[in-house]
């Protein structure tokens, strides 16, 4: 049943001392229904127009004046004073108030459902972990926007920015107690300290499946798999969503031709998942910035530019390991029934350092939205931590976007 | 179905690209079991051990030694140059490997599955607060245990270290729109930064339920009825476990007889709450330090001594408040069919400020654990905040001491 029956919606349970029976939220029958519209109109609201409400509510909560070290108290706040303190959450942060926890259930049972329909285990890390679990050096925008500082104990910490960082670590930790290949998911809150601007938060959660131990494509083809169900289940179709699919190994085999070293290759990926959002001269001196040449970067830009596999087969060959690759997911996609749902386009590459191999992203085909959810083959991260690496990949899935597009596609059939 | 069944105590689920349809583990049916044998030995070490474990492994987790602002990069920690890693979480944190999810999934769905029976919704807070919102002061420990810090943009934030002043300040938010009576629950990380003694946790998870609008003592007697269901859904009966409880009003009447003045209510308790924790004299000292006279104190004491409601009847009289509620109290519990689960014990005061009335906690009957639950009537923390004052009670119920009762009960039956 929906979770968001009548009973439910209603503003107040019926108070009584003998217990009420609710049907459970998260009873498994598979639900082919969108979230309807008198809870998206509800919601708009709390999401879209949260971000510029806050901004004018809470930008005076900053009243501590002091500099201090993390861990100390501040010049006493004194509430028993009566003063009224301030009701809004923290500046980027969220409540989740009886009806937009409604709506947080119901999306993280579906993330549960999809995710053990498909065999994967649940796992969880610390929200607070360790910052040099955090630090690339390859300018990702991931770093600078660390919610980071010092304990009590003098330990640098940091909130989470993502989870994969705290999978790898926990991997390597288990070491050979684990037995390959494993799939775990995880929904867990993660922490980015951003400007408060185009509405976005601070706080997002997000839902991650990861697959460790499989170099071959059947990996990359599954996770697909499983986002194409989710999406189903909700009612989400091929003509609201699709996936961009492309491989960093694209960029690589074009490096490589220009004799560009090894230890560039993360740089240049970060470079070049921001030409959407900065100028192409600025993407040009940054490049060239790293010791690109001139022709290199042109071609380059030239090879990102490319939306059909086969006209990326003509310019690279047919031997190298990104085409055969993307043919093959593309074969995988073909057979799993999703075909329509997935497309080439060179351009994507994502803003994670650590991703190697083919990397992919969910966009609203209406162009609106920002990724709704993005991933990729990361099979080198483990030894950037000291560890034996592993084959995996995963993807991170947040749950603001994805709201957004259940109200584009409410709208579209309006 | 038992989420501990075979299917998923296999430490891998078998791969496939089709997806492998699992039970949902939120099935609804009541289940009546404990936590099989083998899977809380696997658990006793994790739970533990997990602190000594730790503070040998991550004692040197604090390699950044600049004591800089918080939000500040620490002196670039360089991990692409292949330095493993401490593999271990923070001190005082947790991983949640599948095995350990599987208890932690178990043990919430109970908690949700129970608090929607008797008619509670679903809340949540954000996990970082402003400060403020937890400096009270009447020398609270929790307030000595603030995971507090600075964040980039110079807000006094913290990690919460509980629950309650989050609803309150969401209560207030939401003013006249909220209907009452209301009746929410939350299941939420909370922080405490502790000296890692005691096998105690920096993070624990907590199940709250709270009733606001309800001044009447059937609040209370429903709160009760719950954990009581719980033990029941899992196992743990009335002679494994029991309620001890008491009432604010009993120390307020006599500090009313010695005209001890009403502001040091909350400062006498928080003393007063410390009496099994350090030496009576200590004790003596801090209350004559609030100005309490010696005979007052000797009075107060004796009366705390008290194990049975027809003695505090005649030592504080029938007229007052305190014992007509315990009184009713006893009686619902009689009608709702628990009143073997809990018994009066007046040295039970709780350790936080703001209570008001009726104080309970759950205990193991072998006396060997710290207290497994704890909650009250707080019919004053709104004002505190500057909004208008709410009939409230509700209780904190973590998700460590639970698994060493299930594993006690375990024992005692072999």
């Amino acid at each position: 049943m929906s979770p968001l029956s009548s009973s439910l919606l209603n503003p107040r349970l019926s108070f009584s001392l003998k217990p009420l029976f609710l049907f459970s939220q998260s009873s498994f029958a598979p639900r082919k229904f969108q979230i309807p519209r008198q809870f998206v109109s509800a919601k708009r609201k709390t999401f879209s127009a949260l971000a510029s409400e806050q901004s004018s509510a809470t930008d005076n909560g900053g009243r501590s004046g002091g500099g201090g070290r993390s861990g100390a108290l501040s010049p006493s706040p004194v509430v028993e004073e009566v003063q009224r303190i301030d009701v809004n959450p923290p500046k980027g942060t969220r409540d989740f108030p009886p009806e937009d926890m409604r709506l947080r259930t119901w999306l993280f049972n579906h993330f549960r459902e999809v995710s053990r329909l498909f065999g994967f285990e649940e796992v969880d890390y610390p929200v607070l972990e360790s910052e040099v679990l955090f630090i690339r050096k390859a300018g990702e925008e991931i770093r600078d926007q660390l919610y980071c500082f010092e304990d009590r104990g003098n330990r640098r910490v940091a909130l989470r920015p993502e989870l994969t960082p705290s999978l790898a670590r926990l991997v390597i930790q288990k070491g050979k107690s684990l037995s390959l290949p494993l799939k775990w998911f995880a929904i867990g809150q993660c922490w980015r300290y951003e400007r408060m601007t185009r509405g976005r938060r601070r706080e997002h959660y997000q839902w991650n499946m990861d697959i460790l131990g499989l170099p071959e494509v059947t990996a990359e083809a599954e996770l697909i798999s499983s986002i194409v169900a989710f999406f189903k289940r909700i009612g989400i179709t091929e003509s609201d969503v699709g996936f961009k699919v492309s491989s960093r190994k694209v960029l690589q085999e074009v490096l490589r031709c220009y004799s560009v070293p090894e230890n560039l290759f993360g740089k240049v990926c970060i470079i070049i998942d921001k030409i959407e959002k900065i100028p192409i001269d600025e993407i040009k001196r940054e490049l060239n910035a790293t010791g690109l040449s001139e022709e290199a970067i042109e071609e380059l830009l030239q090879v990102l530019s490319i939306k059909s596999l086969t006209k990326l087969e003509e310019i690279l060959g047919g031997a190298g390991e990104a085409v055969a690759e993307l043919k093959e997911l593309f074969s995988l996609a073909e057979k799993f029934g999703y075909s329509e749902w997935i497309q080439f386009d060179a351009s994507v590459v994502r803003g994670l350092a650590y991703y190697t191999g083919i990397v992919f992203e969910g966009f609203d085909r209406q162009g609106k939205l920002r990724a709704i959810c993005g991933g990729g083959r990361y099979d080198r991260l483990l030894s950037t931590f000291g560890g034996d690496d592993v084959p995996a990949c995963g993807f991170g899935f947040g749950d603001a976007v994805i709201v957004e597009v259940c109200e584009a596609s409410i709208e579209g059939h309006q």
